[in-house]
């Protein structure tokens, strides 16, 4: 049964640079081998780097999009979730996750890692957003130096 | 790939009679048989007896969950989606299949029904809603008299 | 206080016919006489001719609209609430009236109805769908036969 | 008419101390004083007390709920906007504002931050999140020393 494996949201940018581009695939890859189940937001740059590495092991990919159509999907996405709700489908990603880990990423991926936070879903941070409060350091983002400590974290942390 | 396989949702009630959860069985086993995706809104009912009879034959089934965590999920739903958006998540349901089944059901599955053929999503009806405008029966949703009918019509009718 | 008066929604289709225009101008007018607050989706068609009339008699009309700016609204729309969710804003704004004002409409407005009566809010018809399950009729549909009518019913069976 | 006002979303904790509970109340006066109207969550800490401080300045307050009932609003709120979507009507509250105001808050705050900055709209903050990201701060937010400096800012840089 597919359900018994953790599912892992990757979440990034859009676009990403090629290094980024190296290290979503990378992400995709370990999420792949270690037998966990890739949740992303179905569109391109980070979402389709760590699709098309979780795909090249035999991984699941889920990708749940913003828009009206599934052809919106980067083409390794293997189960493409039509939301129809525009950034809103930011908060499905997280929460269909049990782990989240970010790369890089905007102001849309902040909004990923913040929904997450709330409600309680761990965050791994990849180059990625870092948060202060009132001159108060939040380390609520856990920090990862690459593809391989990201994943581990993520599934050490993983929630039910 | 499993995204070369057609989406169906199951949509009904989450009480079902007798009748209805052998019926909804039945759909479910003939959506897997036939190699096509099982996706409804991840409950009891209609929902959960079309996921144990997809699982049965082998299925991929999708659960996609109105509330904030994913073990309000049927023990059948191998990919749950949790959307944390009430009843708008009956729009993600129907938009992300290509084709409709709609078993008996009552206010939320019209509400389903509604967006499936707002979106130019087939519908294919058992037992469930008949609707007409002033006077004028609408033939929008497609009867089918028993479960086999009523996938080989999905299948045939989906849209891409 | 605003919140002391009645919210009724009035729902149909973006684009209507001269009666259905007509009607749906009486009725904004008659909310605003009656000294209700007028919600609707915003843009043109029975939205539009609704937020006229209301406005004429110097009514409150809110308008949920579903994309990301609030341009889109209708020139009548005093209160633009800006969803960015789609079709999904239809079950924010019934939920968000106390009864709710069918106008002929399309799926569109039968998926509104819908969430309205799966929310136990009154939905009063002005040439509107007509349900029935497996050869039943069903008259959760409040018939009117014209605008002064319908919001009498509307108000008479708001809840709180 | 109302909708040549300004639209101020006010963001912040649901629960806030004395010094917050201050600031915000002043800074729904301000809103008020100023002629814009004022939209934010519906519920209690901050939101309650910038939908106090505005209605006793004789302003509008929108308050846009997460749950299914308008029981929920606090008792300032005038037009209280039902979602029935959970923290997704976070998005709504800033999409449908022209500029933000963020108090202290925690991560659902931080969402809603982003959102903002997102689609673009300008957040002004009181004591809230700082953002930096690769070791570069972002000065995306705004500071404001005061609840007067706040809404000035706001007005003036509010989109339309």
């Amino acid at each position: 049964m597919i359900n018994k494996k953790k599912f892992i949201a990757v979440i990034g940018g859009s676009q990403c640079s090629k290094e980024e581009t190296k290290l979503a695939e990378e992400v995709g890859r370990e999420i792949a081998r270690r037998g966990a189940t890739l949740v992303c937001g179905g569109l391109g740059g980070v979402m389709e780097a760590a699709c098309r590495g979780a795909s090249s092991e035999g991984g699941v990919t889920i990708g749940i999009l913003p828009g009206e159509g599934r052809q919106a999907a980067n083409p390794y996405v293997q189960i493409p979730i039509v939301t129809g709700m525009g950034y809103a489908r930011n908060i499905t990603v997280v929460k269909s996750a049990q782990a989240v880990i970010a790369i890089s990423g905007s102001y849309g991926t902040l909004s990923e890692i913040s929904h997450a936070l709330q409600g309680g879903i761990p965050v791994i941070g990849l180059n990625t957003w870092a948060l202060s409060k009132n001159d108060q350091q939040d380390d609520s983002i856990i920090p990862a130096q690459n593809a391989t400590e990201a994943v581990t974290k993520a599934l050490n942390l993983a929630i039910n």
